[in-house]
């Protein structure tokens, strides 16, 4: 397979490479990434991609334009340089939360981040977690979505926890927490939230029993964390305890993760989709998607059913 | 602006279209829809449409791929006629529910629809209530994403309810419902429900009081009917008075409508989004969309905000 | 080969995809294929397809536009599973009769079905006998257009025949009979008609000897066949003999197959290009272009000439 | 409309061009055509075009591939500057010819034409009696297709012929030969040929009386005019008159217009489709098609139905 | 005109815009510009653009990838609220520099660029003095590529300038220095520089008299300056006298402007192309392109030839 | 490799093309092209090329229009035909020189050249020192852009040359010509001119020591030649000796070859870019591209890297 196949690093995700091409048992491809004076951003590819699988690992992690247009950057070099296929690992897809208009007059952000990577030459996308499915009906080519899920479960099963509950911060999460739940054999719990404004939130109802519970709260992504806080305060007012919040995105935009270091969060447990400082806060745990995307991508290249990594299919 | 206009109804939709016209003063287009023996549509303008702004109308109701092929059939021969633009009024979107990959190695027949609506020729659509938003982001020509909520609460309003709740069935439907119920200033109330197996459905919790209430429940279509059923029951359950059950798309698979005559429903209201027989069964009120969607045209040709249409402009 | 190339059967061709397969030495691949109750089409592919050269057997028969709608979402979901090429094998090409306009504002449906299989991801037609060759150019993916003609040569050899002479009902068909008359080494007859209206033609003229002979009428397509009875009873007034019909297609519309249970015609001679009952009416022959679709279909995948495959290679 | 319109001739079409802006009362736009030593075509317009509806006249005649290119250049030009639309007339679409693959391996002409047309920017193609009408199916921008047989008939009968028969010269004229006899009120003829080697033809019938007729010959175009002498021999020896040959398109290539002035032909009648010297032999007689192309172009501005300008609409 | 022109600010140019919406007599457009806390991007026309010109001020100066996305997202979402067209007026083209490999396995990110804003939904794109006009190839869509020489010309002409000369720093603005030179009626220099590594370039020769000249060096572009000081050193050793330096873009990277207050340097002459600091320091002086962008507006949309807005056509 | 390559000649490049098959061991492709009587081209592939990388070797050399419509109708018959990819070996571009707009609606022809044989079909363009780099930037197929340069520098190194130095005609070629200088270790001279009107040109600086050395004028490109004498009667008059011409493409456009047999011209290079007449005349040196070109495909098909073919990759 090595025969064939390139995998690149986009300044979002070096490590995460690293240990993909560990897997696979190949070096990463060697490639400049630079920024003229003038902002500009300059690409080269240190070795012939010419006839070859490649591949390009970037997450849309802050400075999310940045990182966005270096990779179309990166895939107009790849195109030009007689690439075979370009296959975009792209484990966090930003503007993903912009997936319609929610008001007159709105960008479709998400569907323009669709329709200009396929624009650039991009063959195929690889990513976990969408925040909304439908996003892959945005794209006319092959779309592998992964999840963090199973990951996620065998982490919490490792633990001993006190009477978990997973809860469900909203409905849209719903699906993934009856999962998650489902894997740990654990109750379900959901909580119905108001929005009297921008950014804040109320919430109104908890579904299910939390009282001397610990909550496991599960989310796709953390930006800020100030909803994830809203949350626990919440969960703690009707006798939780101390919650796990999982999230396969860790984000944590204005200093979201100080945020999170607080009384009534155990624990903070997120994916290196979007690239972790190393060591993390003692608080948080990091798993790692690499075996899964290293396997996602021999199965890209050999044929296999991409399915078949997951416990259930129906992501 | 009739001078520029012509609106031609396909099979699904002549009283719509009809209606439409009336509003704008202007003679539906004459056009011939037949089949041949073979069953293959044909369909041949009698009027010319050359530099018009033609609108077609067309619900993709029964039979689906009946009214979508005979779409395209239309299309194709306004853009070979040198329409000027080409807008389709498609207030039901067949489909739509296809909108993502639950399980691999599935369609995502909604992107289907679209990218092949476009292919032929479409310049715009026109719609309502689509069962998810982010299906506007399929396409890449305009969409104009209608709501039938303002008919709905206005038809509501006029009439005495008894101690009226509004009725989420589903976490999917919460945005809606709460829409209504602000606009009726009811309180608001969710159902969470479980699927054991493929169409099962048991309500496990009901959010809210609905005990001495009469619920009215708000889809965006009902299909068979059989969740509304099995909705009504529990609602009954739990105390509430007879439903009202809401809907903008009465499509009524499999006899659906006859299953609505149901003991605990006093009342189904619904669109004329898909064609309704007329006179129709007295537990059942129609909607008209035509005032609307007439409208809409007006400000397509115009240039007005079709945003001023409705009360609340984040649909 | 069967280690890259799957074939699935569109609804319209399971007996024929079977008959492929086994020329092949493969296995069908497991495909679900249903309606929900609201007539939409669902497509599930029960293997994975990635990477693979999957090959799609659907012809567009009756009823017509289900199989074409079918079509489009078998070809919507192999693609997004990845499937390496999209090869449409569609024995009987629906709409091909729609190949121009003959009237001012009409379709020209063809070229729709040719613009909207492409956009939905096919890679290659192989098509039998199209009404119109020009169809070809329809696409700009490639065609590997077929012929059964070889066929009906071989079959109308090995049977004892009267005096015959190949009739070309018409100036459309004139240069498939000439080529069936020089394999049989026979004399050609070509029949002159008038349309006085619609659905109605009447001859005019035979150009060449029928009488005591045996017509042997060949066609691409019969339809509703009331234009090969109008044309055997013709032939009868001009003294010829009980007739031969042969035709590429048996489309059979409007009972079509019993209107050709006539005194005047001693045998039809079809092909399963699209599904037949079996066992047919004794007064049916049908071949089989399993071999023929399995050898081409194996040299799309090896790169040989399909040409080859032909003695004439001129269709 | 001249507000808007500016038509500027290709090489192939001064004269044709200046009669149709006479007609409209506009003058020709002012362009330079000229060839680089390099062989080259360099085109600029020496008036603004920006938002203007702009006309191209170009027959693609000899040269043809000379012609051809010239257009390509021509329309990108336009483009670049901002023309509102660009619309092709091409009287004669030349390698119309090529319309389908007669052997494997064999290009499709007449579709490169088109695709390559509407990518250079065309967005309108204007054209008279395409050898194959199935070619306006080539193309996804609107095709006029009109036809020179109201010309032709109309100036036929203003003639006094002896006895005329209007004679197709093979199946593929017939309908045009036909509508023709209709127009007449004459009687109609067909030849049956037979190609015993490419570029020859036998006459192995004559359907319809021709003997002491004067012949009526229908041809969309004449080429090097050898088939067209192939035909009025074989009538001659069939008791025919000198014929008159009518055609569309007077291509003549190789001295094709001498080989016409033979004794059994008394006139052809062709259009000025294709420049013609001026002035002709006396045996040939030029129709104007200008009149019918700048109603055409009155009718695409302003929105009218062309096919109000024949009397048959079925072309 | 202004019933149907809305110009919107992007981030990078609210007072250029405001400038030509005054000379057009017309308000800017009222949108949201805003970013989430995760860096994204956020868009929302705050008045309706339905059948509206739409025109899109943005230059792509620091930063340039922000600049470059939120300009994708503004066409995205004026494309879905149904502008008529979207012009892009583009004063400065960031990533002009890499129009072309010079060394293989490069972007040529100057074509993405086009392509993405192509894609993204752009009809025009207006811009200024773009760094390589092959740019204007890059496109299919019209560009109306404009220049500040006339500008420069003009400003230049009204000061008491001591025996100016015009340098062309390098051979690439040859051309532009001429036709300034002969604008003024100066004569030319030229310098002829060696790059012995990269950001370093060594000064051979200069070609033309320069001593005791007053030197005017035009660029199409200042970015760090730093090559700029390096030909005035040069100049001055070879006995020039302090230099007037010419762009049209000022895009002063990394202090740049700074680097520009030199003792050889006695006047920095830009336009406002790139948005300036108001007031400038004293030794710099705007000229501004919004008469220019407004008039080429205004010919825009009326229809009139935006070369009569400069002398010497052949940009 | 030669299993799946198959290499075709253009009526442009037999010899050419018969040469670098040799180089790679295989017999070049059978392909019938010819003209009809009407000019129009025909082209037939005597052998299957079904699933095989196809290779159509075609210079755009005279006549330029024909040889451009013949590549095309090659392309369009190898797409029809099932090519696997269709690559496009052009060693000389036609067209490059029109890559810009020197005047306001002007074409930029070697975008439409570019535009039109990726529509047509082509997936890759292989072709040797463009008239301008910028060029590659018109495609998104992958273009290999080869040079002569070290074919040049390695025959004048073999050579005694009294005193070399290399000129460059214009600034233009200033880098070509310092590369050749770098690769001989040679001084480099540049020519300044002026264009006082079209097709003249007067040299006004000579930068560098050109007396009683031999001037190498280094040029991509002769087309007439008379800019060539130009400058040599230039160098002549500053006391230059016999000059050595050379160019990668021999045009050689209205007896271009005789002017240059000129006393001050000892001997032209060039190369078989465009097919030159066998034996040449005695002051005329042809160096052969094949093996280069050869070399280039093989990389194409195996996945080298290109750039290893030259010294210096930045080209």
């Amino acid at each position: 397979m090595e025969g064939k196949l390139t995998i690149f690093a986009g300044s979002s995700s070096p490590r995460l490479t690293q240990q993909i091409c560990e897997r696979l048992g190949v070096e990463p491809g060697k490639i400049t990434l630079s920024r003229f004076k003038s902002g500009e951003i300059y690409v080269h590819y240190e070795q012939s991609v010419r006839n070859r699988d490649v591949f390009l690992v970037q997450s849309l992690s802050h400075p999310v334009n940045e990182m966005f247009v270096e990779l179309l950057v990166m895939i107009d070099a790849a195109k030009r340089a007689s690439a075979r296929t370009i296959n975009i690992i792209m484990p966090y897809y930003g503007y993903a939360r912009q997936e319609r208009k929610s008001a007159p007059r709105e960008p479709i952000s998400a569907k323009m981040v669709a329709d200009v990577l396929t624009t650039a030459g991009a063959n195929r996308v690889v990513t976990i977690d969408l925040h909304a499915p439908a996003i892959q009906g945005f794209f006319n080519i092959p779309v592998d979505h992964l999840t963090a899920l199973d990951l996620m479960t065998e982490y919490l099963r490792s633990k001993e926890i006190y009477k978990p509950v997973i809860v469900s911060p909203d409905a849209g999460r719903a699906s993934m927490a009856e999962k998650l739940a489902s894997g740990l054999d654990a109750p379900f719990a959901m909580m119905i939230k108001k929005r009297p404004a921008h950014n804040q939130s109320v919430i109104t109802h908890v579904i299910g029993d939390v009282a001397d519970h610990t909550p496991i709260i599960i989310e796709d992504l953390i930006d800020t964390g100030s909803t994830i806080v809203n949350s626990v305060e919440g969960l703690k007012e009707r006798g939780a305890r101390e919650a796990i919040v999982c999230a396969t995105h860790g984000l944590f935009s204005d200093n979201g993760l100080q945020r999170l270091r607080h009384p009534s969060i155990s624990q903070v447990v997120i994916t290196d989709s979007i690239a972790q400082p190393e060591p993390h806060e003692p608080y948080v745990h990091v798993l790692s998607v690499a075996p899964m995307l290293a396997r996602a991508t021999q199965y890209i290249l050999d044929g296999g059913s991409i399915a078949t990594l997951f416990k259930d299919q129906g992501i």
